[in-house]
């Protein structure tokens, strides 16, 4: 039989991975919408949103009470721990998926640069970066998680690609300029999606082994002299 | 006499407020290095940002221990949890100064777009913003903290204006793109860190009260509003 705290814990983590569907939907929707150029699915990252905030607190609370009644140790604190951290980087998730939909809204309004440069691509990387960490929570798979952080670099390479793309065509086409910029804010919001999915999978191995692997190591150096580019 | 809980908390607390000390000095740096033309500041910023990452770790693993050999209850709970959070935001907020660090080396080394638009006056207001975010965790001071949240909205409009500024700007010297976007990119960076300082608020007003005030009201549906653009 299942002791009430393993019980209650595995609620929690339910609870988690039911918010963090909702957060890969926001993503999707508000890709898609840039990329199919459907204004339809805008409305349901909005909505998705909403949902993700209410899940955000609720997460929270469950998470405190845990602490309070079940004072649990080792693993299982280290657990609830990472999971504040990660409910945390999920509601920002969440806000930057509604961010790209607000750009990619802006961005259909008007006329397009070019054939969206690399977005696709990258919004695609960002996704699996972000499938993966939350699948390495559920699993509880170390060797999952670590593989998440190893794809960040190539997230921020595309970043900075589409950056020097657009600022390439804005050259001869200056009066598009507005539109490059909103795509440069996609990319950045992207980006953005893939750094929280790295601080998830930092978490995950934390929870899982109680090694603390931020700041460590030289891609977090070779991660800061890309990421301000 | 104090508990021993009591000693460890006051130590987290200081612990905490140490690492606060330490972001506030890299964006005072950043800033300045922009406002005043001054390489060398950036050097300092980097130094700084090192320093708080590994505060952010030493704080994190405070927490942790405090939960488990105090097991602590109630609003000593909600105060560690807070805490957790608070380090989450100080260390994406040396992130963010270290981005303004990076982009404003990079706007140095060009020609200047004009004097800075409203940067300064953005930065000023994060700057206060910040240190009132700080300060009512260290007052414990709900009624500050409450005003931190009512300045954000400010913070965001200034942003606006400056990205309107900067689109004015280049539509007659196209040429200043890259400097143009550099501007905008800084701004952004100085957004976001009034989002970690209204989040830090958000915290200290749940430590205090018990009442999680995020996700509600109508500040939040127009800042959502405004976010984007």
């Amino acid at each position: 039989m299942e002791r009430h705290f393993d019980v209650s814990l595995r609620e929690l983590k339910e609870q988690l991975v039911a918010m963090a569907g909702l957060v890969e939907r926001a993503i999707d929707d508000a890709t898609q919408a840039l990329q199919k150029r459907d204004l339809t699915k805008i409305a349901h990252v909005h909505e998705m949103e909403k949902k993700v905030n209410l899940a955000h607190k609720a997460v929270d609370n469950s998470c405190l009470k845990l602490l309070a009644l079940q004072q649990p140790l080792a693993a299982d604190l280290r657990l609830i721990v990472a999971i504040i951290k990660i409910n945390t980087d999920l509601e920002r998730m969440g806000d930057q998926a509604e961010n790209i939909a607000y750009n990619s809204d802006r961005y259909l309004r008007g006329l397009p640069l070019k054939p969206l440069i690399d977005l696709p691509v990258m919004a695609e990387e960002v996704r699996v970066m972000v499938r993966a960490a939350i699948d390495s929570f559920v699993k509880t798979d170390e060797g999952l998680a670590r593989e998440v952080l190893s794809r960040d670099d190539k997230v921020d390479a595309l970043k900075n690609k589409i950056f020097r793309d657009v600022l390439e065509h804005l050259k001869d086409q200056p009066e598009m300029i507005e539109q490059g910029l909103t795509l440069i804010l996609i990319a950045r919001n992207l980006e953005r999606l893939g750094d929280h999915a790295t601080n998830i999978a930092e978490d995950v191995v934390f929870a899982i082994t109680g090694e603390d692997i931020r700041h460590s190591g030289s891609m977090q150096t070779i991660k800061k002299a890309l990421e301000s580019k």
